[in-house]
């Protein structure tokens, strides 16, 4: 399964790295095959093991803030492996030239 | 915690209104406060009993299809109880006229 | 066609009402049809006139802050007209009981 | 500002890679800065110019589908420039290590 979220602490600031950089740390460590972009963080694996990565990423930021935003989107498609990788090339496939990824 | 959640199947037709109804059945059931809208469902509760219900959504659609686009938007505010009407009452105060709601 | 759309101002604080206050002034003000739920707002039209709205009350939260994150999920159906209150119906008639909404 | 998005036409079966193709096509010819990742596109530039382009991409997968999901998530912050590559690296420098990106 593919995740994408990302989280906003409210009342913050306008610079939240130090808060991403926290989430990141986690999420680098957790050993799940995982993305960083530009909008939010991309992480393959099993539903289980991905949702709780999430909730742990949300609650460190919780935790030093009163109130935090956090956007999940999944893509779960049943059999799919290495889905991370394999979509773009499928896409540049089909377009038919590389793409900026 | 609030959150609202979609759930989309895909290669289901464009009517979704099936596996909608058997989400529905499942939140309705739960025993969490939640509120339907044209656009998803709505949640309130405690952060973990809320992720499970989704959850559970989630899984029950993805047994009879064979690929799921879930959304997820969670709105954690420390100490706040009743969000879902309390957000809405707010809002329409500083209009200060009613709101369609 | 139906679209969802909420708007965080970062760095202004936990409390957004103020914020979501002035855009509400604008979408109710706009003619289109609309609901205001605690976690959106949702509007239904036209497809230009709908993105036009929510281009206006993005840039109406941006004038007075530095960084602002909006989310907005198109929902478009050919054809489709009154969705808004009729997609609710159908899943309520699919379930077989009263939901809340 | 930066924008990210991804386009689900519902009733077409579950691999979308043909519409993805299309969308990314219309994407690379545009001139704007972008990046295709495994779970949407995310595209740099002024609001008008990368909402059109999206507006665009979104009819171009109506045109021959019945039903069509959007996403869009809008991050923009005054004065920001080249986000797309610095929000990453602002990251990692904060981690203290290389990030999967």
């Amino acid at each position: 399964m593919l995740a994408e979220f990302s989280i906003f602490p409210l009342g913050k600031g306008v610079s939240l790295s130090t808060y991403v950089g926290k989430v990141l740390d986690i999420v680098d460590k957790s050993g799940l095959d995982y993305k960083l972009t530009s909008m939010g963080t991309i992480i393959e694996g099993d539903f289980t093991k991905v949702m709780s990565l999430i909730a742990k990423c949300h609650k460190a930021v919780l935790k030093d803030c009163n109130r935090v935003i956090t956007n999940i989107k999944i893509d779960d498609k049943k059999g799919a492996k290495g889905a991370m990788t394999k979509k773009v090339k499928s896409v540049e496939k089909i377009v038919g030239r590389k793409l900026k990824k």
